[in-house]
């Protein structure tokens, strides 16, 4: 539907048709429920992006200000904490493209200024005709394993007593299975062998691709880069066993995170 | 290295560095090799990226005129038929680079113009400060898998009597296996159960990262999006034994293509 201009109008001006206002980036959220306006509630000069068909009805992310309507606008990633998985994956996604929209008025090619296209899945140059399109941004997150025992850090603006997975941007000219093996020895010094695909999620803060995996550990001994890391070390299953019982040495990433999932299918085989 | 500005100062000082002209984004070849040249024949106003070490000799590419020196700049896709896998993975690699930094001149966020930064991994704008980075952009491509049968399909501008598994880029809120989903569905109407991970790698034309999949069919019956593919249809696992043979229906993906290795691994299991 995006390609065809047609289309997308038709769906503006269907009945069921609802938008999801986001102000400053904070979508609008009545009683932990995304807070969609109807077409008579949307400003004038709002960026408007489709995000797709729910049941059959146009659902659109609506940059414009919040003022007025019912309900508050709030933080994305604190607002996923109650809102229901799909909505605050609808939440993260709309906040992403219109966040990418709002950084990227002007042509990276020539300079001159852009304007939304294909129903703000693209932006289009009015100097060079260049088109630009969302970035996603693929990210390794992955347990380096020795055994019964897998590898947790902790970056420096993490909460206290949080550690995590390693993870780290995969760079032009890699694979994936190279990324993690760059990123474990770059950052913790450790050599990998053989990586084992898990899962993948979007992360879009701004726009990233999560691909867990894990890796197997061919040495040990820990060489930490100071810029990345202020600790890492290894932990035994009893001891992920006990954070996810609430009783561990380090809290457990959040559910919703992949690192969680990584942990958790680790620790229960 | 890249984010020291003194070493990478140092490592340009280097008697044992190389730099590797992109011409037109072409690189120089001599004789089936790559065309390092000295730090001496290097052009005042050559763009420089520091690509990294070689056995501790730094290496770079640089977008400059190849005229007067020994070798041909090529087409590196056509070179990679000749030049060794490392090699040919380089020139790739500082293609993709050397393109980026071409198009990316000026800031998406403010229009001002950028500069190079950190040794060529990065551009930073003169106006607001915003720092830019290259882009990879995941793509998925998969064989769908009816039991012994695999689905190969055709893109208009593919050259004549070659099919490939379908392939599509990851969209922002996706993970892989929605991806792979989505694309299968919308390309050729099949609906998809499980996804397995295979392998992935760096496709620098411009900037992809190739992510190969197999995905389950649970439906076998084809319809095509005549935008996107002209045909597509079921092959068994004999005709792509004959494809490989040389005497099947239609022409393999070359080697070098993560297609080859995910109808490899199938036919070969």
């Amino acid at each position: 539907m995006r390609r065809d201009p047609q289309a997308v109008f038709a769906a503006r001006m269907h009945p069921g048709a609802r938008w999801l206002p986001f102000d400053q980036l904070k979508p609008l959220i009545d009683d932990d429920r995304l807070g969609w306006i109807r077409r008579s509630d949307l400003a004038d000069e709002a960026l408007e992006i489709f995000l797709g068909l729910d049941d059959g009805m146009p659902r659109f992310a609506a940059a414009m200000s919040a003022e007025g309507l019912d309900g508050e606008a709030r933080d994305v990633r604190a607002a996923a904490m109650t809102l229901s998985p799909a909505d605050a994956a609808i939440a993260a996604h709309g906040r992403s493209l219109v966040d990418w929209h709002q950084r990227h008025g002007f042509c990276a090619n020539c300079g001159a200024m852009t304007a939304l296209a294909k129903a703000g899945y693209a932006r289009s140059c009015g100097g060079c005709g260049a088109e630009h399109f969302p970035r996603t941004d693929p990210v390794v997150i992955m347990l380096a394993l020795d055994g019964d025992r897998c590898l947790l850090g902790r970056q420096p603006q993490f909460p206290k007593g949080f550690m995590s997975a390693l993870a780290g941007f995969v760079e032009p000219g890699e694979s994936i299975d190279e990324a993690v093996r760059r990123e474990l020895h770059e950052e913790a010094g450790i050599r990998i062998g053989r990586v084992a695909h898990v899962a993948s999620q979007p992360w879009p803060f701004p726009s990233s691709l999560m691909i867990g995996a894990f890796a197997e550990a061919e040495t040990t001994e820990i060489r930490l880069d100071d810029d990345e890391l202020e600790e890492a070390r290894w932990f035994t299953k009893d001891e992920i066993h006990a954070v996810f019982a609430g009783n561990g040495p380090v809290n457990a990433p959040p559910p919703m995170a992949i690192a969680w999932t990584l942990l958790r299918t680790w620790a229960d085989n």
